[in-house]
């Protein structure tokens, strides 16, 4: 099972995939798509636009069965927040329109799942990123980002499917 | 020339398009595009998907030549900005992929080009709506606002192919 992970943002988005076969992860492909300011007055449309057939390509490429976003807020502005709301509705759209359901976890919770607490520095998660998918190499802190939150989907997910296993295994007690 | 108004909403996404013939504007069709929440994870990207290929049916019916998407900001808070953001994204992004530049416009420079001032109420900028397309019908506030802000744009490209004639008539001079 393959696992994208999305940081979004207006200018970066960083992405990563990831591939999970039971407890094992193992580094897919990583990677920043940077969109470009252009002139005139459809700046922020072509903007989106780049960074939608960016994430479209890289769906398409690595074929990912789960997706997830940080779920992240910026509350220094309005402003700051409204661009990164049209940033995030295009990483949460792509996987979407390629029939993949795309999980969302607050900061707190993806700096969990791969460090083991919610406060950590960015320098703790690359490193753990690093440690659980041995061989990794990142130009970006948003592409590990990127890979923390597809880290954190996967352990999710199989968390998810332990408690599958669980309820089965209750069936008769039901 | 066709322009195309979007008011942008998670729930509802309000669309209107006007016909520009010189000074005169007509009304071609206005409505909402509501998302119905889904069950799941999944369900925010299903959202936007559903808001995305509305818009994009919107376009290919109506065939505009320009879009403009209102600039709001909601100070309440920064959860509700977000969500915004993620629509506004869609908005933003439906017609940059079928090639239309998209205008951007804050709330009190809809309300002056529709009323004549920044700070009109709602019923005054729909009394204004339906001055200028004699005609119109529209069920919700969410499609008034779209064909007010296709009005403004309306204005906008009237006055700016004015200076357009006007620097050419002054070629000579420069």
């Amino acid at each position: 099972m393959k696992v994208l992970g999305i940081d979004p943002g207006l200018r970066n988005m960083g992405w990563g995939v990831i591939e999970v076969d039971g407890p094992r992860l193992r580094h897919i492909g990583n990677g920043v798509i940077r969109s470009v300011a252009t002139e005139g007055a459809g700046d922020l449309g072509a903007r989106l636009s780049w960074l939608f057939r960016g994430l479209c390509a890289v769906i398409a490429e690595y074929q990912p069965d789960a997706a997830a976003v940080e779920q992240t807020f910026v509350n220094k502005d309005a402003s700051g927040t409204l661009k990164l709301g049209q940033a995030r509705g295009i990483a949460l759209l792509a996987p979407a329109e390629a029939g993949i359901a795309v999980g969302e976890y607050a900061p707190n919770a993806v700096k969990k799942a791969v460090v083991g607490v919610g406060h950590a520095g960015k320098e703790q998660v690359q490193h753990m990123v690093r440690v659980q998918l041995p061989g990794v190499e990142f130009d970006s802190a948003d592409a590990a980002d990127a890979l923390a939150i597809a880290i954190c989907h996967a352990h999710h997910l199989q968390g998810r499917s332990m408690r599958v296993v669980v309820a089965g295994s209750r069936r008769g007690a039901a």
